[in-house]
């Protein structure tokens, strides 16, 4: 029912053993609870550390920056790097359950965040790959009511797990859709226009077109081209509406179960909070 | 009320005749149904083959790829077609009914996907035709949990249907308004772009611009041009919440036909399925 | 309550006048009805006339055609400007009540049509205004099964309607939302970029933009300016969910009273058609 | 409950004190309310002079206009300062607690429209920033039926508001997706193609074509790098709908508690206006 709860805040790692030393249990407070005022500043030191890191590794790939800052980037890499080893293994060593932690969602994030750097003392191109890091940013939502947030979440993600079948449905047919548009547009444009010279271009164009992302890096030039594109378009136009249509119908229906269902008997306003006593608007006792 | 059933798991063809040879119905078994191990492993390996003959027919249309393995695809391609067309009279051969079979859906889609390797030996344009293999996919949904995936199937092609008549009024409304406004733009520009020459090229123009596909092949120059252009992509960005409108809620409508209208007594969750006995939220009876 | 119905059907037009002579009578059944085989006949002839005119008038602007054509394409428009002249005056001469005709919708259209041709003998410019023969194409709807098309086009006519204050506030919004980005653009890149060089040219880069069009004839080169035009992207990504919503909120409640709101107490579907006697899944009597 | 109405029509600011003298409060009328036909042309005027002064702003950028009427729009923009600098004071002379006034939202918008000119006196470059007069024309809807247009602004705005949580989380989802969609393809493109050059540059391509512009001033030349950009495209086309869903279940649900929840006990129509006391389809009682 909470796929994201089980994500942020499972249960079961929570449990404290018995016989747990005191200074892990210190130290377990300031880096999973941010009820203590160590623990808040923990999360947002965390926070900053991981967002500079990313904007750090973004600006090394720029080859103007790397040429002028070459020893800077590589000294913060490593500073970036040991302080997320130091993290991890200090997490694992004060966690309840280190194994249940470790093959977590967000355990096995944070390990692939710290790989990458060691690996490139090996293997060179794995370098690029500590643009997983990305990942960790999706602690954001722990600092900030929690709860509120995880629910809004979930209904999103309930919502898509629920539309999933009807979704894949239609992912299948638009691929099937933009096959055959694709071979149609190969059959007709490939003798004058260079751009659509293999079908698999062709249904790279065709899908460009029907999501209308339209980059115009292909385009059809003859009028008979262009005129089976026009319908294609049109189709892709009122095709778009499918999705939306099965993702909105979900959400409507996650909103609606996430919601109190009793109507104010004072002023008849609908979608109050689960917990909620009075209407928001009047209040009126519900 | 279920058009996917019909295409699918039509029940005329099903029922068995009587004095249907033995080794007949063994054969029908394995390629019509899916229950046992050797329809299963059928199943998967003709999807195999399907999938496989497209992506060579695409690589072959890759003038890299064809100029150094012409002779591996013309082989592949007489294997793929003498395998489909052993398979397609196998089907004639075991199924109940042939006639009914040659004439449905699939059938019909069977033999186009095999004809056309035979029509290039009298016709060299036919190849390209070959890419309706690609409808043959359609099978996919065939062997994973079947029921569930036509019960969405139809909820979305009866959400379409349903709205058949609202979409060809939209779809009428905005040929008409890339007619005129096609027209409007032609008057402004041909005279400075040469890219606004004619009024069907300016139609196409403005039918990349409404369905925001916006290539950038043709694009005003002129300030009048480009304020037309402007109100013109203004409108279309409206215009495009109609027919997700119109969809939406026939989706709706159909999900919630589709379901149980029961609200559990004890947690109000609405929504169940429609064979559902119990909340699947807090396990009380329905 | 029906926008559509007064336009194609008004009952005001169709009260026959005592007196009207017999023959007048006859050409009004062929003209304005459709239930006789005549009328039918004349429907599909007329539209015939009508989407061949359009197909003739564009073809007239592509140059090489014209160029080879001159002297077929100059018969072939006074031949339909003569035949929609002439239906023009039959259908004064045989209707009802003519004032009232002249003055209704098709009956501006109709003389708008013909009127730019006999223009053109006096003032050259005005033949591309012929085009507004299009508009003439919406009686498409009239010939099959008129009072459930003209139903669903309520509909969406209603719900636009319904939700035009809303829709008004968004473009409203919408367009000082532009003006602010392409000043901001300006500022960003006027100095580097000439496609940026006024404002004016920086809001036409805004809505191209923000609706997702995105021709690519002006974009930002520099990194903040890609930066800012990221940020305007990506709300334009969540803005255009607000129209969309605006109308398909419009939509459903629109579709939800053309039903019939009783549900089925055997099967209990929904959404029955306002005339509808039996549930058309179960067959029980509602 | 009414974020648009406290913008617009604060009942604070509207209490008379005592001892007010008659001819401020006869200069309040004229600016502050539109029941006289005094207030009704001041409004109307002012109006003219936001949007017109916003359109000398504009075609001032425009270099051709620039060199050929320097001196016009030198005049112009001090008389547009000028007007609307008396306007600011006259304001804060008659409303009736000028602090609360100078604070508000529209004080603010209307100082921060003069205060550009006179600080391009001393700093030339602030001269574009008084573009911010474009939201001044929000007075726009005060003239005509004010408090219709306040409550359906109402309805977007609070939508807007209740799902900020999930359109947050949404937002978040992006970000992290484009970092990612764009690294893997700096993996990809960065050695054969020039435009793929560092990290940030691919996000912003990833952008361009998850919000479906596409611009084209960026796009993959390899194969590999095409097939991923679709992949990306197809997943775009996906996720675009689940803010169209977010906003459509807001909308729907303010639109359902903005609305009399009454139906129509003769014609069962639903969805009538709060104060509605017949049914506006078939004028039953409610």
């Amino acid at each position: 029912m909470s796929p994201i709860k089980d994500i942020f805040d499972n249960t079961e790692i929570k449990k404290k053993p018995e016989g747990f030393a005191p200074h892990r249990q210190k130290i377990h407070e300031i880096i999973f609870e941010a009820e203590t005022t160590a623990g808040r500043l923990f999360d947002v030191m965390l926070l900053i550390m991981i967002f500079s890191s990313i904007i750090v590794l973004m600006l090394e790939t720029v080859p103007r920056y790397y040429a002028a800052h070459k020893h800077i980037f590589y000294v913060l890499e490593w500073v970036y790097t040991i302080f997320f080893t130091i993290e991890y293994l200090l997490r694992i060593y004060c966690v309840y359950r280190p194994a249940y932690y470790i093959k977590s969602f967000f355990g096995v994030i944070d390990l692939l965040s710290i790989l990458p750097s060691y690996l490139t003392i090996f293997i060179p191109g794995m370098h690029s790959l500590m643009i997983v890091r990305g990942l960790r940013l999706l602690r954001v939502f722990r600092i900030f009511k929690l709860d509120s947030f995880t629910e809004q979440g979930n209904i999103i993600l309930s919502a898509i797990i629920e539309s999933r079948k009807k979704l894949a449905i239609f992912a299948v047919t638009i691929i099937i859709m933009v096959t055959i548009f694709g071979s149609i547009m190969y059959l007709i444009e490939r003798n004058v226009n260079p751009n659509f010279d293999s079908i698999p271009r062709c249904i790279y164009w065709a899908i460009v077109t029907i999501t209308t992302v339209g980059y115009g890096d292909i385009s059809p030039i003859t009028s008979f081209g262009q005129f089976i594109a026009s319908i294609i378009m049109l189709m892709g136009y009122i095709i778009i509406a499918v999705p939306t249509g099965i993702v909105t119908s979900s959400i409507m229906r996650e909103d609606k179960n996430s919601m109190n269902t009793i109507t104010c008997p004072n002023c008849t306003k609908e979608g109050h909070d689960k917990d909620a006593k009075y209407c928001d608007r009047c209040g009126n006792s519900l």
